[in-house]
């Protein structure tokens, strides 16, 4: 498995994997990877030839107050684990090598990333589109697969990718959950053991809304609001609970053939998000 | 000469040449092309194995007010002229190939695109950046070539490119002026018989500023408002005059080794743009 630091040796190993005729796959995290990333590594694997993970916490997606500094890192442990699924090569660029100190180009979008996780992160998906752009531009992939978990990022990620024409196929792997159904996450490492149990009521509302829609044969309303209810009752801060149409990102409708059930809430200090896809056909 | 209107078509056409590790080089134009563009033609056949050419008059960098409609257009002159010059593809996209209804990813500049004509043009910029970012991906090539004549939209597109970490070397070409002196433009065929001798005022305006600044040893004060002067003696209504430093676009300062000193005016109803480059050295 191979290590690479800089852009321009990146974009040599991935242009010499191109002339080879070999399928690039990449798999973008920020590190500290659990099964959730695993899941997208043997994701890669299926589609591609040549897998990639790039491992990079990315500054500009942070806002002032959030935790970039103390995002997880254990650059050994992913190393480990990324050998032991096959990765061929681990990109993992400084900072400094990322982002000039008098950068100015961004890349935006401005409507998929407007709620939802983007109403409390003003700034954070312009940070994810330009990271992502510019992880295209280094790895040069063929395709790049990302988690359901960031069911909004995905969705935005796609529309990037389309709008610009990145040469990518965008993969969206479904969630994978602990045993008890909380969502796999980097950031489930801050929570102490009894934010750990409350957090669950996050799955566990969505696993009973998902219940009731089926049982209901498609009535949403009121269901947003019982989900943050059992957030709150088990002591969590409610962000958002929305029911969206899973294609469009609009509220959901009569016309909503798939419902997307997203929510965000704080356990301590610590901001979880899940969400939920209900198929109404 | 292989014409391509589709954006799958030219990433396949790009990643064949790729494989056979023949270099592509790309001139991205609005059509109507002119001796300027034929040299940008030139310098990408020294440069590269592929050339290709792209025409498309890109709807989102005109303003409102501006002259989308009007923008001259002539392809089978353009063809000709490129098959001619041995270009050997045109990607020539329909603004529907390019442009989802509901669009929503942009590549945006926030630094050097303000002020000059990014002052009077104020979404022009953002439709450059996007439009030039889908052509990269469009066309893959490893080198592209842009006009001087466009001085800021050239340094805006390293930037990006810088930015975003595409793997594109960006060429900047010398403008090509008429035996008049007059920069060679699409838009000059909008100025009337009496316009366009009007018009000479900004690149002699230019060149005597040039004499004397070298004849003043790099005294710049007062030379933006003499040109200016002159493009109003002569009929042309300024937009902007403006000294600045070539590598930085910052105003011009004691510490500039190299003048870049631009130029837009309206002579009647057409914005012609010029600027000239001067070294202190």
């Amino acid at each position: 498995m191979k290590l690479i630091k800089t852009i321009a040796e990146m974009q040599q190993f991935s242009k010499a994997a191109a002339h080879h005729r070999q399928k690039i796959g990449v798999v973008p995290t920020m590190g500290f990877l659990h099964e959730g990333h695993m899941s997208l590594i043997d994701r890669a694997h299926n589609l591609a030839d040549v897998v990639i993970v790039t491992i990079f916490v990315n500054p500009t997606q942070f806002g002032p107050n959030e935790d970039l500094a103390k995002y997880p890192r254990d650059f050994d442990q992913d190393w480990s684990l990324c050998e032991k699924r096959g990765v061929d090569a681990v990109f993992a660029p400084s900072p400094e090598e990322m982002y000039f100190p008098d950068r100015s180009a961004w890349v935006i979008e401005e409507k998929l990333s407007q709620g939802l996780c983007g109403q409390s992160r003003p700034a954070h998906f312009r940070g994810v589109t330009t990271v992502v752009a510019k992880l295209f531009n280094a790895t040069l992939p063929d395709v790049a697969i990302f988690g359901q978990k960031d069911a909004q990022q995905a969705m935005i990620i796609k529309r990037m990718a389309r709008d610009l024409n990145f040469p990518v196929e965008i993969v969206v792997a479904p969630i994978v959950r602990e045993a008890d159904g909380l969502a796999m996450s980097s950031r489930n490492k801050y929570l102490s053991a009894d934010e750990r149990i409350r957090a669950l009521s996050i799955s566990a509302a969505m696993r009973d809304a998902h219940a009731r829609i089926k049982a209901e044969g498609g009535k949403i309303s009121g269901i947003a609001e019982q989900i943050a209810a059992k957030i709150t009752a088990s002591g969590g801060r409610v962000d958002y609970v929305e029911v969206r149409d899973a294609d469009s990102l609009e509220p959901a409708s009569a016309a909503t053939r798939c419902l997307l059930i997203a929510a965000a809430a704080y356990f301590g200090p610590t901001r979880l998000i899940d969400n939920i896809l209900i198929n109404l056909d």
